[in-house]
Order: C-alpha cells, then structure tokens, then sequence
C-alpha cells in the first residue's frame, strides 16, 4: 500500500480509472433466503433472481456494482457447492478457481476466514471488501464513493470496517451498530453491535441518533482481519493456519474438503465484530435493503396510485391497496378487495398472505416440508 | 309410440335394459361460461373442463349421465363451429355426422329448433331430451328415473316438459317456474316462468312452496316441439322449414351455414315455453347445480374444517375460511388471513376476488380484452 492510492480513486464513469490492484472484493452468495420464500427456493436463492426484471440478477447487480471498484480478477465469490453451476451461468466473467465452494453451510465467519487466508495468500498486501450478493443498493455512485473511502481508510489503519446505513424507519428486522467517537465526518469507533429491536428500542434507536443499521458489508486488508481472527476466534484461525501452505495451489480445495466441517459454525459479528476494538463503521447512505423480507421489497419498489407494487406479471387491481403482488412474465394476476398482502405467484407455489404476517412464512416452510419434503422449498 | 313404452323402461342397474330406439338426447355444450372465468375460456369453456378431478369433464359426465336411457347412436351435440375438436376428442363415440355445428352465436332457441328438425328427420316418431353440458348433476340414479318418466310422459301427451328443481335456498342466480295444476304427484302444469328474482323475492319464492328453479333440461316429442315453434316461433319455423328436404342429408351444413345466420337469437324459453299452454313441469331432486359461479361450484363441493374448498392444486391454508381455492395439478397454493374469496390459479392468470364479488368477473373480462385483446380470454 502507498499513500498515493488515496490520489488513484476517480468516479467511474470519468473514465481511465484503474483500480488499485491490491484490492479485492469477496461476494457471499450462499444464502438460501428463506424469508422469500416462494420466489427464493433451496435450488434457486434469492441471489440468483432477477427481482425487479432488469434482466440481471442480484448477484449479477452485485457484481456490476464493485467493477469500478476492484479489478475484475480480484474479485471472488463464495458460495455453497450446490450453487456452483449458477453461479458459473451467472458470472461467466468469474473463472472457476476464483468461486470458493463451501462444503458445508456454517454461517459467515468460516467463509470470511477462508476467503481472507485465499487472498493472502495470492497477495499479503491486499485489502478487500466483503459483500452479500442479495442486497438492493439504489445509488449506486454514492455506494462507490462510500466504498472507496472505506478502501483507502483500512489501507491506512488497522480497522476493521463495516458500512452503517442511517436508518429511515424504526425497522425491528435489522441489527444496528452504536456509534462512538468520530474519528472523521462520517467514520466512527463503533460503541456496540445490537440484535434486533421490538418496536419501541428500535423507535429509540432512531430517535437518538447513534444507532445505523448493520449492512454487513466489511473492509479490511487480510492482515488486519486475520490478526483479529487469531485475536477473537483462535479456533478457527487455527484451522486455517493448518492449510497456510495450500491456499492458492491446487491443494486448497483437498484441504478445505477436509477440514471445512471442522469449523465452528458462527457468524462473523458474533466471531470478531463484536469483541475486537478496532471496529469501525463509515456512516453511509446509499439506498439499501437488504431485501430480507417481502416487506422489504414492498418499501424499495415502485408503488401504482393505490400503493400496489407489481413485479413482472401482468397485474390488474380492484379495490386492491397496499399489495406486493409478483407472478412469471406474461402471467395475468387480477385481485379485488385485498389489502397489504404478498401475493406470490413463483410457477408451482402461489402464496398470498398478509404483508404483517410474513415473519410466518418459516412456519408454513416447516410444514411444507413435513407435506412434501423438498418438493417446493 | 306405443302405450307399452311404460313397460319397457327399468332402471339401468337391473340389466338387460335396452332403451326405447325413438329417445334421443341432444346436449348443447356451444356456451363460454364467461363467470367461471379464468378457468372457463373462450377456447376452452366450463363444459370441457374436469372441474372436480374425477377424470372426466362435465361434458363428459353429461353424456355419461344420459347412456342408461337413451341408445348411443341417438345422442347429439350441439356446439359452435369453434369447439368441434375439443367435442371430437372428448366425446370419441359421437361420430362426427352427430355433432351439430352452429355457425354463430344465436341462443337456444335457433339451436333447439335445429336439432328437432334434424332428428324428426331421421326418425319422425321421436321424442327428445334437450340437455345442458355444463351443469352438476350429483343423484345420477334419481335423475335417471325422473328423464325416463319425463320421456314416458311426452310420449303420450302432446306436452312440452320441463324439469323444475325444488329449491333449497333463495337462490338469485336461477329463473324459477311457478307451478299450476297437478296432474299426478310431481308433475304439474306450469302457470309461469319468472326471471331472476332479488333476495326478497325469492325467499317469498322459497316460502310458498309453488316455485322451483328453472334447469333448462327439456322433454317432448319432435312433433310437440315443431308444432310449437310453427304456433310461437313462426319466423325461426318458417327458416328450417325451408331445410326440410336437407335435414338428415349432406346438404344440411350447406344449409345451416346458408340460413343459421338468419335466425333470431333468442332463448327456447322466450320463444316457446313462456307462451305455449301445454308446457309441464317434473318437479325432481337430484342435487343439482349450474355450476354458474364460483359460488355455486363453492355451495356443491366438500369443504374442509374450516370450509374451505380446494379444487386440483395442493392446497395449505392459515387462518383462511369460506375460500374456494383452485389451481393447477401439482401446484402447492398457501394462503393466510384470507376469507370467503376466489383465488383461482389457472395457469396463465390468477384471479382473487372476494366470493361475494363474483358477479364483478365480468367486469374484469372487459377490462382484459380492452388491455390484452383475446390473450387471456
């Protein structure tokens, strides 16, 4: 790293800008979204789907998103081995050796950890970004301002960075960061990670002022992030310290087939956000979702004169307000009379179901399942 | 016809029955059912569909219903031009030459007079059984027994007959025959026709006991219901004199399609029943229903514990009563906080509509075309 990274950044879309070449970006993709359930399936997650008919998906948006930010060939995607083939389909920009295919799902810290030991070992200089795939993220220039900022702050400190959204409603669905001292306008010491609120905290929460939402979005050189993960999680950092010598040879997979389920599954907040104190957040605002919910989609999408959201179908509403109503390309959906409910129509499953009751959809999967195995997860 | 007609008929499960060779049954299956919409297209009416899973469409059960009584050379469709192969397939037993095919639209009466015109041809001592395709019809066995006293009843009287249902319910939906004189138990002379009455009206309807809903099912000799159109409905008798030589030939489609055009389009109820003095009613029971709604396909099928009924698809429900719910075979359709509505899934469209909105689906088909021209017609 040198100083003079900071004078490289230029916008985009000014043209002739190079990135840095010691940064790159890591893009998780091996969620199941189970909240979306039934657009998001156990063979065809969320990620994967092109939600708002914009002919690229999630993972393909989040791609196209960090091109201006991290040379193409720095960027890696982590994912569940099931997912391999969509993921080839998808990126086919992506070779093969730069998809990380988890054996067995064990939350983000192990993935994180992983893709960390991988970079480090093709570059002991790098920094890099950590991403979900299955986020909406509307500004898409502020996003790379944000995130060049966050760059070039990790290159300069040892800091553990995670991105804050400031929060536009008191949402219960989200964790949210504290913030403490301001080192500059906008990049905070983070005071405390908290879990979900009820209501009444998270109304507190925006009140005051000093609570963002936690994007889960990370930037950290790998020196910083494995020193905290031997600091933190000496357990997992002592499974990868065993593989140091095959990360980047063609053993690394041999390797990871046979120690990855030795993991400990936990996430990367609980592992070492929360216990290291060299947490810091940027404060950012870029029109995020990370489309965890229909309701989530609902808020993020384009509302007709009666507060519908229609997505990809044909729709035609009667006395129909309040609705998020989704069905196949070319499928005509008529409703009357039915107000704040998802409607969605993904082929072989049609749900329709109040908006205030979607927190039941894990439920009806249980029971799904228990009817017809994994016919229609 | 001879007086031992009587004598011959004996319910069809005791064996060796042979019908009489002068019964024929017509069953007009030429309608679109537009409020069963998006099950019931255009190109695809109610009458060909298999709404209840048995395996057989309610044509099929039409046709299947009539064999105890009437030989099998001796049935006859009536459709429009447009559904000939649909017939063709799911009536392989009806040779072609049987299958009358309407050129246009022009009610029942045009379509009626065609057929008793084309069977007194053939066989001039017939008598005939007019028959809808598209109704539910539960006690096959009692609706055997009353067609064939309906039979032997036109036979030996110069009567046009009707069956009247006795009505459980004030229904609105229905016309309703009100009924005169006795002449034996169950069959009287009819004193009026009624249109659909409003709720007041029919509970009154209800109440006296003197009002039975109209089934559109028709008894009489050809030669009754030809002399009937000459006294009541000289123009359209006047149209297939004109054929006479033709019925029965090859010439006749030449002149149907010549001179159907030229019809009135009228109802055999307008044109003969509300006017001619010899027409009786069979008051039956053999759970019987139009199918004309969703409401009505809803009042005849088996509800779960909390009433709701589902149709075909795979159906979960959560808080959700009084629904009729249908979708494709094999498709998983869960529902939450929904309540006495339609949801029907029929592949290319989607309908939710409130039960008691059903009479709006009509409504909805104009706004359809306006949009989408026939596509989801």
């Amino acid at each position: 790293m040198t100083s003079s990274q900071q004078d490289i950044y230029q916008p985009s879309d000014k043209g002739g800008y190079s990135p840095d070449p010691h940064r790159y970006c890591v893009i998780m993709c091996g969620g199941i979204g189970s909240r979306f359930w039934p657009y998001s399936r156990t063979d065809m997650p969320k990620q994967f789907l092109d939600f708002f008919g914009t002919g690229r998906s999630l993972l393909q948006m989040s791609y196209d998103r960090i091109l201006p930010l991290v040379n193409p060939e720095n960027i890696l995607v982590v994912t569940n081995r099931r997912y391999v083939d969509l993921v080839c389909e998808q990126l086919p920009e992506i070779p093969r050796e730069r998809i990380l295919l988890e054996p067995d799902r064990r939350n983000t810290a192990p993935c994180i950890a992983w893709a960390a030991y991988h970079i480090a070992a093709i570059d002991p200089e790098a920094s890099m970004i950590v991403t979900p795939s299955d986020h909406l993220i509307t500004r898409e220039h502020i996003f790379e301002a944000c995130v060049a900022r966050g760059f070039d702050f990790v290159e300069h400190h040892d800091a553990l960075l995670t991105l804050g959204i400031t929060p536009t409603r008191p949402e219960t669905g989200y964790g949210y960061i504290q913030i403490g001292r301001e080192l500059e306008p906008g990049l905070l010491k983070v005071k405390t990670f908290t879990e979900k609120p009820n209501k009444e905290l998270a109304q507190v929460f925006l009140d005051t002022g000093e609570f963002f939402w936690n994007a889960g979005i990370f930037l950290w050189t790998v020196n910083s992030i494995k020193q905290a993960l031997h600091r933190h999680a000496p357990d997992l950092a002592c499974v990868f310290d065993r593989g140091e010598a095959y990360f980047g040879t063609p053993k690394e997979e041999e390797f990871i087939e046979e120690n990855f389920a030795g993991c400990p599954s936990i996430s990367i907040d609980f592992a070492v956000m929360e216990k290291a104190d060299n947490v810091y957040v940027e404060c950012v605002n870029f029109g995020w979702s990370d489309l965890g919910t229909w309701g989530s989609l609902y808020d993020n999408s384009r509302k007709d004169e009666d507060d519908n959201v229609t997505l990809a179908a044909n729709v035609m509403t009667y006395e129909s307000t309040g609705n998020i109503i989704m069905g196949p390309e070319g499928k005509l959906v008529v409703t009357a009379g039915i107000h704040d409910y998802i409607v969605a129509d993904a082929g072989d499953v049609l749900l329709i179901c109040p908006k205030s009751d979607e927190q039941h959809i894990k439920v009806m999967l249980t029971d799904v399942q228990l009817r017809h195995d994994d016919k229609y997860l």
